[in-house]
């Protein structure tokens, strides 16, 4: 296991303290590196706390700002947080506003998110995301993972809760963007969990792994590495049939690395995804390429379409302010 | 070799077409794929021109746009680009105010930027970066290699021109920026340049290369796999050794990853190397850390320190607007 880190078990609280003293304009860490949380919070907002297993870095961490998240929550790699720590969050953030929970589709995720909403004194409401078209169930959630759409709700309802909707109006609007967002992933090599020490999976050198999770749970097939543009080609058409109608209007296409592609990868693949929707007729009018939702350092990419409608375009549009997103 | 292209010869044609359409508010693609420059000019301005080969991304593309670079002009990967594609930028962009190259000390790239220098019908000026102190001389370069540390010169000068400093003035700057900055790498793994198919350089699995190049070049030697902080600590004490009274002032601490190591080691090996500046006593009062000059997917980081004076750091504060910085 060739990475950078001192001891695996101290890995996580580490890599928070760099995080934090690096962006110490922005976040603050919170006690026992339970959450991450903006610095300055602002009174009668709705509250959007995220987190979720860590090693998908800058997911959740780096969206916590002005206009998006108020607070994250950082379990150890590819684990879950504990019901305490979103509690110390919501409460760490939270006023009469309420609390928003965006969550993705795991298994471990819901549960704690679930024990945490009962446990929390204060108000909450949750929004579930499950973006990824490549399986119906998966060896860690009942229904679609939550995977790279997450960044979009968290973005579209980061700026809506910054300009005064209420709790309410958070949760339907992250629904919709959840109903319009689909996603798929391909793995061209494994990752490897720092404790495991050893890869999560075995792919031969000509193999990939259509469909993969972000945690490099299988996916719909194992096939022979091809073309990029061929790729690109199954990938979209998956997210496109799966989109429907919904694919018809204005279209956000954004392709994220799983932490080991480099970025002129990153921008042939967007180029073949871009040129396979508008061979379709399809309009992309948003555009966000880079590793934002990372599987350690797999070698990797997924491709997220989201339907905007108008009112969801001017929200993206939004400045935002965090570690990892800005305009 | 397994990436995500179509064919090795036209991976950077359709790598810069998804650049330029993802970016399109952002930046313009010149014809025959000679350079990206600034979608909007402003008059009267010095123009910034950097360039070099491809593969390094973000750099140089990545940091075209306000407050930073006028444009950028990319070789095949890890090849300089041609004379012909910086004098055809250099006069997209420049001006009665002149046009400053800012050249990494590579020797294809400063004979290629002399030349373009020779040929454009502008006035010109040139910066050389030569921050690696791990080699005095290398297998491409007489004298230090320009690296991350280009980065701080392209944004501080950037931030300058834009508030009017003229030709003479922004070479003066850079070369004070250059001159207080240091940086040094390690790779854990080697990367492979897709024309060639194969990996650069082997290293085995327990091996790693101190002061490796952003080409996968040579670097100090070649050694065991050792704990981040004793990696963090033989970078910082050769940086700061070779900064000697120049680290006593403000200082920007910059983890640079090379393209395959994920933001949560990337975030723990800043941690390493700012305690260990802090324990010498030394003030870090600006931070980046993230993939930002990169070697395709190798695995490994670099570390810049810049000495900051006063007007340097107004400057580094400044707004930029690229693909890649953003603040």
């Amino acid at each position: 296991m060739k990475k950078f880190i001192n001891f695996p078990e101290t890995l996580l609280a580490e890599s928070l303290d760099g995080f934090a003293a690096a962006h110490a304009d922005i976040v603050i860490l919170g006690p026992e590196y339970k959450f991450v949380r903006r610095r300055s919070l602002t009174p009668g907002k709705v509250a959007l706390v995220s987190g979720g297993g860590s090693g998908h870095e800058p997911l959740h961490v780096g969206f916590v700002g002005v206009g998006m998240l108020d607070a994250a929550c950082p379990g150890q790699v590819f684990t879950s947080p504990t019901p305490d720590q979103i509690v110390e969050a919501a409460q760490a953030v939270g006023g009469d506003a309420g609390v928003l929970f965006i969550v993705k589709n795991y298994a471990g995720d819901r549960m704690n998110f679930e024990m945490a909403a009962e446990m929390a004194e204060c108000r909450t409401a949750t929004i579930l995301t499950d973006d990824d078209v490549a399986v119906e169930n998966s060896t860690h959630s009942a229904g679609r993972r939550g995977v790279a759409g997450t960044l979009v709700v968290e973005k579209i309802v980061g700026a809506a809760a910054e300009r005064g909707a209420d709790l309410a109006r958070c949760v339907v609007l992250g629904e919709r963007v959840n109903a319009g967002t689909r996603s798929m992933g391909v793995a061209l090599t494994s990752c490897t969990v720092p404790a495991a020490g050893s890869p999560t999976f075995a792919l031969s050198a000509d193999e990939m792994e259509m469909g993969v999770g972000i945690h490099g749970e299988p996916g719909r097939r194992r096939v022979k590495l091809a073309r990029a543009e061929r790729i690109a080609d199954e990938m979209t058409t998956a997210i496109i049939n799966d989109l429907g109608d919904r694919a018809a209007g204005d279209l956000l296409l954004f392709v994220n690395g799983f932490g080991g592609t480099p970025s002129i990868e990153l921008y042939l693949m967007y180029n073949a995804a871009r040129r396979l929707l508008e061979e379709r007729g399809l309009r992309v009018v948003r555009s966000l390429v880079g590793s934002f939702v990372t599987s350690l350092e797999m070698a990797g990419c997924s491709i997220t379409v989201s339907a905007l409608d108008s009112e969801m375009i001017v929200l993206w549009d939004q400045p935002v302010h965090t570690a990892a997103l800005r305009w």
